[in-house]
Parts: C-alpha cells; sequence; structure tokens
C-alpha cells in the first residue's frame, strides 16, 4: 500500500501515474485543503478538485486547471453583474462546486471527495487531508493575505515570508490519512512533486501527522517539483528563494528537515550528493500519461528499493 | 403612488408596462417568494428574477423564464455527475443566485434584490413581499408537494387540494411593502395578472396583509388572468377547477373575498356583471412592450376613476 500526498498540478499528474500502475486498493491519494476557500457562494476545492480532473483524463492541460472544453458563460455574467471575476469558474466546473455545497452539512468532505470522484469515473481512493476547515494564510510584503487572493488575485507576486495554515491545530487528519498511516501493509509515503511550501507543508501540519512520519518505518521518498532550479509550473521556485531555501536537492531536503529518505531529482540536476538521503536521478517532467506512468513506477521501485 | 402585486410571468410583464408608465418614485413593486426554494446550493426566487429580467428586458420570451441567449453547461455537467436536473439553471442565470447566495446572511433579501435590479439597470424598485422566508407548500393527491416539485418536478400535473405558506405567519412583510401601504400618497393596488392562488395569495397570507387591504381607503383593482376561462401561461384554470372556482370574473371576485373594488377582464370576457366590482373589459393579451404599456395605462386609469 503506498500513500501518495499531493498539491496542485505536478502533483495531480504524479497521482495519475500511481493510478496507472497500482490496483485502487494498493494506493491512496490524500490531498492538501489548505488553498480551499469560499467564493461565489461555493466552497471551492482547487487542488481536489486538479486531482480529480487530472485522474478521470478531464483536465484542461493547457490552462493546468479546471476542465477540458470548458465555457465561461457564468463567470461573463458575473462580471456584468459587478462580481468578483479574479477567480475563474467555469461553467461545467461549477456544477463540481454545486454538489459539493449541496452535501455539504449532511456529508463530510472526504464522502463528498468520494461521490464526487465516483462520477468522474475514478476507481483509486481521493480524501482531503483533512475533514475539518483549513485554510493557509500567506504573510508578505503586503501583509497577510488569505491563500486565493496572495495565489491568484495577486499572482503570487507579493515576496513570500511566511504561511500559516489556519485551523489546522484543531483539525483532525481525515480518515483515509489515519487509516493510510495506520495500515500495516504501507510500503512507502509518497510526496509528490507539489510545491512543498503551499502544498506538502499544510498536510505536516495537521496534528500529529509529523511525528507519526518521523516515527515511521516505512520510506518517506519526495519527487522534486524542480527542474534546473526552476518550477515546472507555479511559484515554487520564486517562493523557496523569497524564504531563503535553494531550489536543488540540498535545499528541498534542509526544507523537509529530516522527513526524507529518498529525492527522486531530474537527471539535469544530478551530482549533488546529500548525506542521509538516497537521491534518484530521472527525467522528472511528466508531458502526458506516458510520462506519468514512467515517473510513478520508477518513484515506486526506488521507494521500494530503500525499504 | 401605486403598489403592484406580482408573481411569475404574467404579473412581470404587467409590472414592466407600469414601469413603463410611472416615474420610480411612483410604483412599488412587490414580489410573490412562495416559490422560493433551495436548489443545487443556491436560493432560487423565480417570481423575483423573472420581474427582475422582464423588467431589464433580458427575459427568455420564448421559454417564459430565465434569460434570453442562456447556455445549459452547468446543467448538462450537473447531469453527468448524477444531479438533480429537474429544476433547470442556465449558466448566466446561476451569476445572479450567486451573487445573492454571496449577500445572504450579510444583507436582507429585499437589499439583494435591490442591488440585482440595480445591476440590471432597473430603476423602478422591485420588493420581495417579505425579508423571512415563506414556503409554499401544495397539498395534492399525491400528498404534500414543495412548491417547486409541484410546479416544475411535477408539471402541477397532480390535483391541487389547498395551498399553505409554510413560515408566513412568522414572517414580516417586507420594508417596501409596509412603506408603499403606509404610504399617504398611494393611490392604487394593482394585483398583477398573476396565479391568483400560487401567486397572490402568499402575499395576502402575511400578517396584517389583509387586514390593511380591507380597511385601505384606495382602490384594489386586480387584472384577470384568463382569457375565455383559460390561463395565458401556467396551470392557474387547471388549479381554479380543482378547488372549485370558476375563471370567470365572479369566479375570481369571490375568490379575493371582497378585496377587490375593480377588475381588469378580456374584452371577449365581458358581459357578466357582478355587484360591488367594477369591470374594465379589454384586451389582457400582453404579447410584447407595447402591449404592456396600453394595458398599464388603461388599468391605472381604471384604477383611477374608481378613488
Amino acid at each position: 500500500m503506498i500513500l501518495a500526498l499531493a498539491g496542485g498540478v505536478g502533483g495531480a499528474r504524479l497521482a495519475r501515474g500511481l493510478a496507472a500502475v497500482l490496483p485502487p486498493e494498493q494506493l491512496s491519494i490524500v490531498v492538501n485543503t489548505g488553498d480551499d476557500f469560499e467564493h461565489l457562494g461555493f466552497l471551492i476545492c482547487p487542488d481536489l478538485d486538479t486531482v480529480c480532473y487530472t485522474l478521470a483524463g478531464v483536465n484542461n492541460l493547457a490552462q493546468g486547471w479546471g476542465l477540458a472544453g470548458e465555457s465561461w458563460a457564468f463567470m461573463d455574467a458575473i462580471g456584468k453583474l459587478g462580481g468578483e471575476t479574479w477567480f475563474n469558474l467555469g461553467d461545467r466546473d461549477l456544477a463540481t462546486h454545486s454538489i459539493r455545497r449541496t452535501m455539504l452539512g449532511r456529508h463530510s468532505l472526504s464522502e463528498i471527495t468520494a461521490h464526487l470522484a465516483g462520477k468522474f469515473g475514478i476507481a483509486h481512493p481521493i480524501a482531503p487531508m483533512s475533514d475539518d476547515p483549513v485554510r493557509s494564510i500567506v504573510d508578505t510584503d503586503e501583509g497577510e493575505l488569505a491563500f486565493q487572493h496572495y495565489f491568484v488575485r495577486r499572482r503570487a507576486e507579493p515576496r513570500f515570508r511566511s504561511i500559516r495554515f489556519d485551523g489546522a491545530e484543531a483539525a483532525s487528519p481525515s480518515p483515509a490519512l489515519i487509516a493510510a498511516l495506520d495500515d500495516p501493509a504501507l510500503e512507502a509515503i509518497i510526496l509528490c512533486p507539489s510545491n512543498p511550501v503551499l502544498s506538502i507543508a499544510p498536510i505536516l501540519a495537521l496534528p500529529g501527522i509529523r511525528a507519526r512520519l518521523d516515527a515511521r518505518r516505512v520510506p518517506i521518498v519526495a519527487v522534486s517539483p524542480f527542474i534546473g532550479g526552476r518550477a515546472v509550473k507555479g511559484p515554487a521556485a520564486k517562493i523557496m528563494e523569497e524564504i531563503g531555501i535553494a531550489t536543488t536537492a540540498a535545499g528541498l531536503i534542509s526544507y523537509y528537515g529530516g522527513l526524507l529518505d529518498g529525492l527522486v531529482i531530474d537527471r539535469g540536476d544530478a551530482g549533488e550528493s546529500v548525506a542521509g538521503v538516497a537521491l534518484h536521478p530521472t527525467d522528472t517532467l511528466m508531458r502526458g500519461s506516458e510520462d506519468q506512468t514512467r515517473l510513478a513506477g520508477e518513484v515506486l521501485a526506488f521507494a521500494r528499493s530503500l525499504r
């Protein structure tokens, strides 16, 4: 059994690769919810939806978020009515948010996510990191910004100082996260190539999770989101630089502070060695499903070699 | 000052005519909210939106509800996700519901309605009958049905027995309704050609309204929604028959139980006379804005002649 922690586009792509090489009962995908927010009357869960749409193969590849073949009549009408248009919601994507809104209160976010994933034809389990609200707040040179205000509205342009996860202290890890960590069949934990600060850190901030991972008996392997010191997508490199951490293997290993047993890095970044952490250089850029499947197979083999 | 009570398509059309012949400060349009309901995560207010869209001239004429030039990607996606598709919500129409949802809690339904009407460029005041939830429940031969389940889901096919207005007893009439009834400049009250049982009765069921209307010093004039004993649109005739009231001038006057001073009927229905209520036969079918404006002018002149 493999536990994959994910968030964002890169994480979703590796999760899809893992789902291609593992049967549903051998994979648990747990997703960041720190960037969830209430907007236009909906609860928006960008990372959960990106993972769900990517695994279902209905994601918008060019855009990097949302659904392929989307239309925008709703947002156009919102703009004409003077509503907020800085966060785009497609007409079809809205159906996901509407069904989530309808189920909230009567169902947990875990149950809602499982329901939606099933409707998208996904056999592998996808779960939020927690059923309780956790909200990432970024401290910047423009002051504190709620995550999507920093990330989307201000395009991650303000200088990143630090991040805190509002509600994390009181949040319970989701049943799926607990079950995976308790599973005697757990073989390895994969930190997908998601933004370490924005997507993986919120999961690690949940009560007891970091301690359980530190006390683990299975390898923890991260896949670097950096190629040649730059992120494939998003502001991960900019943020790491702003908090003074190198966008290298050594920088990532240092950021995770003793958590990692292995790190998969891009072939072009090989050469460096870091005491106590095994490195696996390979092609980490995932252009399509073939890349995803190949990389997932390599990550699995590498993680299993560290047992 | 004229107070118009409205709901549904016919009511919206006459309201638009009244808005064409009266300046904003001389017209108060108060709309039924008994058919409001929570659906797909939204608060849907069909009569308020029909009046708003009709006054803005953006209503879908062929369909009789919703917006012209609408698209349906959201509903299509809802269907594919196994959601409820019996109540159609267009992509652009959703923007109205989204903004209403966003404002709820911080603003009253009156404030939200005024905000939306302003965004649609409407100068005349449109208000809900109450800011408190009132929900029409129809008792039928299939049992009790929430209004939209009776009206849309079951296409008004079950036999109508009676209607009750859940929450009406505890609801306060809206500030606009109170203000109009208190206005010393009030000249007349127009009951628009809406369904008497479904659209006008909920307004009359609000605490104190019927008593205030009975104690009035201004004429109350209704416009019949029937032509030749049939409703122009909707199940009004079927419902009147099912509760044993004729779809004639006499039937309407009897249904309103002494409330009316005057009744505008279709020219083809002239001939009958009813003691104590003045009749004004004319062409009541409103095909376009010219008909609306002409009929509104006639209704006003007739009402003023009864002072």
